[in-house]
């Protein structure tokens, strides 16, 4: 990075904790960097988001099992479920005599991204405090229980979850897709993609996360090659995984028409 | 601020920027940020975004136009569209003789979370370097427009606009709501929600961004009040803005089912 000052420096630092001591989270660290997530933009102010602070721990077991069964939720002394909260804005609504237009792609949209950029803000500044954090999007397995586990009234949405706490080993930071995969000048265009799947296949495999695997060539079945990123993320979205998302956004008042 | 620290004070200090020099942003200073933006988590590290510098003044300017007719998106030397991107796992999936399942709704998400961590760790970036940003959530406005502008292709879609450039005013950091109203303890409650707003009015109103413009009390139209948040994100919830967005999102290859 030839580029770089203590906040790129701190942002190039992140590695998902995914192990952590039983020390709890100070309050006063929860209050401010939850307030540091209030400092990201939001979509003309609205602030469509509402965060739910779990250190139960009856509750964090509960919603690790509704979250894949991931063991360091249950470890972790805090977990952050963030959420896409248009309840506030419909009792503004209620208050002010008004009614909410009906549009709720987008205003899921704004609710969503207006979350995730407050996610982020939490994230790094809980990381600065020393603790260790990871993003838990399996939060949307099942969104009805967390609901119900939460209490969260209609027209909320649990997007993402966070665990939080002071991590017993550093997670690793892993290589990301080469920039020019990602970043394109003036118009997309994709003549780097192929390239950048490629070198990034590499990366990844040099990394060992995949154990050496083989797989077939495409095509041929009796001639082997690296398993790398490509395969893995390919495989990753020809699964099934949350066929059910719609009905249930829509079940928790949202609607989507 | 009791718990505070460089990290925390320089996310503190986020104002968005609306007014800006001509100065372009050196080339190494936008890599440096966009590398930053991929330092995010990203859900099953797909990475399933792309983002798109603009620094043609044509293109600004019809981008403008498109978002609103917001004059600083011309006036910026740097636009970047922040991309919910399928594509890339879609050419994945075709590469390694891969079906993508037909989870549009999950995937859109997973795409619009990642494209939106990324974004604001590239605002941060951004501004540790000295410049200033803006998001640009008008880039939803005409979606199919902007999509031919940019060239992209289906399986995409321009989640968040953001300008940049050296600021010539710095903006204003506006009081947020408070704390109670947002953050919630083991489970989602709405005992603190009309005090929060009620506070919130106040504060707002003090910053005189309202101009003391007055209100009539809602079912009592001969009495006036202040006009505050409530009263404004209550009339910005209940105004149609992006009513065709489910189905321009459909026709650029998402099929939300």
């Amino acid at each position: 990075m030839s580029v770089t000052n203590s906040i790129i420096e701190h942002i190039h630092a992140h590695a998902s904790a995914r192990h952590y001591k039983p020390d709890p989270v100070p309050n006063e660290w929860l209050e401010a960097i939850v307030a540091a997530g209030q400092r990201a933009s939001s979509s003309s102010n609205l602030q469509a988001y509402s965060v739910i602070a779990v250190t139960n721990p009856q509750t964090r077991a509960a919603l690790a099992h509704l979250c894949g069964d991931q063991e360091h939720i249950a470890e972790a002394p805090l977990f952050l479920a963030f959420c896409a909260d248009l309840s506030r804005l419909n009792r503004a609504a209620e208050l002010r005599h008004h009614s909410l237009v009906s549009e709720p792609t987008e205003h899921f949209l704004i609710a969503a991204v207006d979350a995730a950029l407050m996610a982020q803000n939490t994230a790094l500044a809980a990381e600065s405090l020393g603790l260790g954090v990871c993003y838990i999007g399996s939060l949307r397995n099942h969104p009805p229980e967390v609901a119900k586990l939460l209490n969260l009234p209609r027209l909320m949405f649990p997007l993402v979850g966070m665990t939080l706490g002071f991590p017993t080993r550093a997670g690793r930071v892993r290589p990301r897709l080469p920039l020019k995969g990602v970043l394109h000048h003036e118009v997309y265009s994709d003549q780097n993609q192929d390239a950048a799947l490629a070198e990034y296949d590499e990366a990844m495999i040099a990394t060992g996360i995949y154990d050496n695997r083989q797989v077939a060539v495409p095509g041929h079945p009796d001639k082997m090659e690296q398993y790398g990123w490509t395969e893995h993320s390919a495989r990753r979205m020809s699964q099934p995984s949350r066929a059910a998302l719609r009905k249930q956004i829509q079940d928790m008042g949202w609607g989507l028409e």
